[in-house]
């Protein structure tokens, strides 16, 4: 069987999250490879043995046959043409190519298919956009989502490795009746909410929020459906909760059968005994792979409408994760050549 | 003038609140008396003198013009009839009586007149409810609202004075890397996002989320309006913040004229200038009597949709102010004699 050399692109929390991720992937990789802008010499471990970090840059991508890139736009935007130049396929974690019309955006659980028609380019999805997706897309399918409000529960990890550290200084700080430190967001975090995740535009809504509503569109291949969005930051350290109500073109079954259609999906668990004070939380998904549903219940205020409160780890599935399995799936179908 | 004897029943954190905005109010006061279940004649300071605690039950109510009660729903249902016997116009903050027909629901700035009719007792609203209201009153006036999808984000001090501690001690102990304690929520409040405010009901919603729905239909006078709640604990000590979306029946002018509208509006202060980073926070309005909305921009999704992100001290306008508010508006309108 054929392996391959496995690039990865920055060590922030996306990038080391990949490193996990690969350790556990069926993957035939020959060998994984560290590729940063700094310290270059350094080591990782990875499956209980040191990497030696290797300078990106010009050839870095010659012996590469898979770029994982979480490096961020500015990075992506540099790097991503020479790798593919050198051969290389890219799969992106950044926002900087995702909704290019050349380059194939894609959740695997969602819009497999498009993986097929990439030129060297894959975009990973923004981390709300992915988790949202998995969930309903298998109701999407069946009965076609017209509308969707969503309003988010981010956590700082989304934001990188200094935005954990920011909360954690902010809460120890509280703690030991000391002002709270503050660089990487714009206010206070530390027992708060931002409604405020990436940068604002012209229309009054967030880079995030309208990330929502354009690779919503972009990946289910539906140019109709709406999506609402107001995003918020919220001081949870790992794990993106959302608020979802769905509006349906089609008329919904019951709640059970609508758990029963979540439950098949792949990469869904359904969490929703709420007798039992059990439904998806933040703390409790954080490491792990699936896309967690509950307290599933009819939106009564319009005729065809459901809730639903979705949990993910946007490390993994929003982010490090997906990127993984885009690759497992080219391997597997043999995409790896593209259109 | 006429002065009047306040009674206020309960020391819990909203009870507290209220002696705080009672030294600040300009009701014609004559005396404030605390009236407790337990420790009684114990102090408390008021306008920096001590108040003796009284004890509670019958007779306690027979000197009292106004009882103000805070002590959760068991002990308004066992104390409020005595109190309105003994002559005492009571403003209860509990759910005990909200949805009684009976008894007027009321927040000064959007049903005044409701007051009026009152026989003895009048509903202190949910706090969710209360802040919402006074955003999208002064809207629901010219554009009528149709349907209102909310999502919040509620501090633990709507919980108690209990959940102030569970918090506090939860992240006390997450920075000695101790257990975290828990005994008043279900599931750990720190650094999490617990979907479940108030019991679950047979519906899938929690009590908290119907209060939301019920309540604003009361006070609206407004049988046909539409609320989705989903409501949702966060880990911030005091002030709830709300993603209030709203559809209305009538065309909706700019957003320019939707902020002079909600600027000239009693109670509400916009705070909206997304280019500097500047909308409502919870962290910054603790200890403050307005509705703070901010993010106000067009839902592009239907056509007459509009989003904002609303902010309030939960204790004060959500729950001791606005019942000192119904006691001045009592007062000023010569109506605690009622129907």
């Amino acid at each position: 069987m054929k392996r391959y050399r496995v690039g990865v692109v920055g060590l922030g929390a996306v990038g080391l999250e990949m490193f996990k991720v690969l350790e556990k992937s069926g993957l035939p990789i020959s060998e994984v490879v560290p590729l940063v802008r700094r310290n270059e010499g350094s080591t990782i471990e990875f499956c209980g043995k040191p990497l030696v970090l290797k300078k990106v840059g010009k050839g870095a991508f010659q012996d590469i046959d898979i770029a994982l890139m979480a490096a961020g736009s500015d990075a992506s935007e540099q790097l991503a043409p020479l790798a593919v130049e050198e051969g290389a396929v890219v799969i992106d974690n950044s926002s900087a190519f995702r909704m290019d019309p050349q380059v194939p955006l894609v959740v695997p659980e969602v819009n497999p298919q498009s993986a097929q028609k990439h030129k060297g380019l894959i975009a990973n999805p923004n981390c709300s956009t992915i988790q949202m997706l998995v969930a309903i897309k298998p109701l999407h399918d069946l009965f076609k989502i017209k509308r969707i409000v969503v309003s988010t529960y981010q956590a700082v990890s989304g934001t990188g490795l200094q935005a954990i550290d920011e909360l954690n200084s902010q809460t120890r700080a509280y703690v030991n009746g000391q002002e709270m430190p503050r660089s990487v967001y714009p206010h206070r975090i530390a027992f708060n909410a931002l409604p405020h995740i990436d940068g604002f535009l012209e229309n009054g809504y967030t880079g995030e929020e309208m990330k929502m509503f354009n690779e919503t569109r972009k990946i289910l291949d539906d140019p109709q459906i709406q999506v609402n969005a107001t995003t918020v930051r919220v001081p949870v350290l790992n794990c993106h909760s959302e608020a979802v109500n769905i509006e349906t073109e089609k008329p919904l079954p019951c709640i059970d059968k609508i758990r029963e259609i979540l439950e098949s999906a792949p990469g869904v668990k359904v969490l929703d005994d709420v007798k039992n004070n059990f439904y998806p939380l933040a703390i409790a998904c954080s490491g792990t792979n699936d896309v967690y549903v509950g307290r599933i219940r009819r939106d009564f205020t319009i005729e065809n409408g459901l809730n639903m409160w979705v949990v993910a780890d946007n490390l993994r599935k929003g982010a490090a994760l997906n990127a993984v399995q885009i690759a497992e799936l080219l391997v597997k179908n043999n995409w790896l050549r593209g259109a």
